[in-house]
């Protein structure tokens, strides 16, 4: 089966399929050579056109090259003596993403994952609203709330156990019917929050919901902050990438009012998994006092060069990957322009793809996209005379798994379902890769038709 | 200057020999090899035989191969039908490291470092202690209060802070003349805290500490952990790799009574920056319970295969890098006996240098390692008659940064150096590589008197 996206094999046959067991001696190249064959098979191609699975797809040969330098190389991004060139790659990297977020300047770091970002700004909002907290703990405090909306990604949560705040304290404001936060009710949650006692420190916007694709209306967001003295963090993990389209930049407004922005280029713009950035407006050094631990035998005082270099101590990491320098070496290498043209070149198929949903029996679109997710349901034949009740929406409910499973079977196209806000499983399709085609487009409706054409 | 470790030049000048200014237009690709060129040329040479830095180092030729398939194939991990190669690779990479702890079972998950890895486990505690944190937060919650050694990795106090426990919340424990823990003073600590009405929840051991590569007494301190109802992580980031020598496995005795444990085989086994594993002795799903997050559009529960295997909601991140995956080639490759053999060698060559530091003047040990951490003096001629009172140690802590400086311009060698604990700078030699040989170690030794020897 040449290729496939991929080759499934469920986990118990693939587990005899591969060698998996370590033993006490070594095996020999040949058994070796066999198995990194096997890996290769039985992974899943992300590359592959008719990949759509997730929020990220495709390979940038560029960022590749970048990425098996700095395997070779193995550095660690934390102190100037170990990783000089790495550093000022990072601080050139975080430079233009500020301006292009429209800030003046402002300071950052890479992590591993927009969530871990997410997790770097609630900390960051935190602090600054109580700088106490870092020694002193939340203990004792009344109940610290943060506001985002019904459709954030799910970091908010985690982020909010895991800092000791709580997911209750995490209040999700009601979106619209395009999934976009109401500034309204994210006023009201806030009065609603202080009556009770509660002390708002953040509100989370999102640029680019994981499922909907939705842009929460920034400006107006900003409005709120101001008036309430509230940090605005905008997960811009997906949407972010739209910044360098002087097309598409509109959907980010107001971007420049965030005190924080978490942007992935290893999403739309293929930098390789992972490649996130947090961005902060502040250049006080908030993030190295909130973060800074100061350990003597790393980020000694009395080096012979200056130690403003050493940013190691922003991170909750000790050891850190070299992740911006795989987006620079894009950056370098296709421009700004090329970094442009893939954004619109993948705006403008998701827009094609739009409009053969439409045109299409049997395809359903679930809203219009603003961005690169569309969202559809196939009803299969015998469901198409059907009344939309809640039979229909039983039934209907069981066709994108049943789809999905076939299609991992043949291994033909990967693509995504879930069940969202009150809607039964739909497709999310994800348009990417400047791989990807309008054929690849018009190969994915005919495929699912196949495969969902006899439910 | 070839073959140098590294070939030094301060920020600025480095700034102006790359060009890091990413423009409108991409480059030619001439540029691009001549960027390519630089970047390798003035990074420093992490795998040179002379890189003593950092707590890694060397190049495992296997796990590179492994990193270079994976950074092509661009996986995420986080469920089973987008990497299900990578996702059996990681069970079985972390039940064979659960087995060299001496659990019968246990769970685990692979994170960006060392420092994340503690996090988790201080979070697991927490959560385990009072599984209401995840919902409702720790404002109005006792002071939880977690103990561990003075001598402990900073992430300790990066977490605290994180976790929004409060860095004042962690206790130090006074360690013995080895950088040991000293039982009875924890347990001392753990009345005190009871006393001033805090909550103790936590003990965090070490084995093989970052500076002095002291083991803290694993079995006396579980026996207080298990009389005070407190889990047992062990953060064995550094030292864990000695469980694989049957000959060195005793400094960690006790450790099969953690409850978590944190192992970096990136550190001693060469495994590529990062590759680090934290182990659970619970098997009641610990680790989903407290981290999940449910999202529905990545963790669907209709799906037709195993959804046991989606262990992306044990993690904190969404996605995930395969880091267990270049750790099983190596191990496929080598075989336990080899890896055994590795640390072995290391440890042996830690011992070859500590017996040449005690003959050659102008050294001076600090004290008898346990592990791979060589710690001393180099006392330049003109301080070798002074008395050794205020005066003495003032030069001397001069003495170490002013060499540093000197082997990182002349790029012959790259070597820490801390002050610690009441003690002056002085060198840390951390001998990892299989590439290291016994003139290596001469040669270190040898070319720190040169760079040394008219001060």
């Amino acid at each position: 089966m040449t290729n496939a996206v991929c080759e499934w094999q469920p986990p118990e046959q693939l587990r005899q399929l591969l060698d998996l067991e370590m033993r006490d001696t070594g095996e020999p190249h040949d058994r070796l050579l066999k198995l990194c064959q096997d890996v290769i098979r039985f992974s899943v191609k992300t590359s592959h056109p008719r990949f759509f699975n997730q929020l990220y797809a495709g390979l940038d040969y560029y960022s590749l090259v970048a990425r098996l330098m700095t395997e070779a190389l193995n550095p660690s991004v934390y102190t100037y003596e170990v990783s000089p060139v790495f550093l000022l790659v990072e601080e050139a990297v975080l430079k233009k993403m500020i301006e292009f977020i429209g800030w003046k300047e402002g300071d950052g770091i890479f992590n591993p994952g927009g969530s871990v970002s997410n997790m770097y700004a609630m900390n960051l909002a935190r602090y600054k609203y109580c700088p106490d907290i870092k020694e002193k703990g939340m203990s004792g405090l009344p109940r610290f709330t943060l506001f985002t909306s019904a459709e954030c990604h799910y970091s908010m949560k985690k982020a909010a156990s895991f800092l000791g705040i709580g997911t209750e304290n995490v209040c999700f404001v009601e979106t619209d019917g395009r999934g976009k936060m109401i500034p309204e009710e994210l006023e009201k949650q806030i009065w609603q929050a202080r009556k009770e006692g509660a002390a708002p420190f953040l509100v989370c916007a999102t640029s680019g919901t994981t499922v909907l694709g939705a842009f929460d209306p920034l400006d107006e967001i900003a409005d709120i902050c101001e008036r309430h003295g509230l940090w605005l963090h905008v997960d811009a993990s997906w949407g972010g990438s739209a910044l360098v389209s002087r097309k598409h930049r509109k959907l980010l407004r107001g971007i420049h009012r965030a005190d924080s922005v978490a942007w992935n280029p290893h999403k739309m713009l293929m930098a390789g998994v992972q490649c996130c950035a947090l961005l902060v407006k502040d250049k006080s050094d908030l993030l190295k006092k909130c973060y800074s631990a100061e350990a003597s035998y790393l980020f000694q005082q009395d080096k012979f060069y200056d130690i403003s270099y050493d940013t190691g101590d922003k991170s909750i990491q000790c050891s850190r990957k070299p992740d911006a320098f795989k987006f620079w070496m894009t950056w370098k290498a296709v421009g700004t322009l090329g970094l442009e043209e893939r954004v619109n070149r993948a705006l403008a198929l998701s827009r094609y793809l739009v409009e053969e949903i439409k045109k299409r029996e049997g395809f359903k679109l679930l809203m219009e996209p603003e961005y690169a997710n569309i969202c559809f349901w196939y009803i299969p034949p015998s469901l198409r005379e059907m009344e939309e009740g809640p039979e229909f929406w039983e039934k209907l409910s069981l066709v994108a798994p049943a789809i999905k499973e076939r299609m991992m079977k043949k291994g033909s196209l990967m693509l995504g379902y879930q069940p969202h806000q009150g809607k039964v499983n739909f497709f999310r399709q994800v348009v990417i890769s400047p791989q990807v085609s309008r054929e690849d487009m018009d190969f994915l409706l005919d495929e699912i038709d196949i495969l969902g054409r006899d439910m």
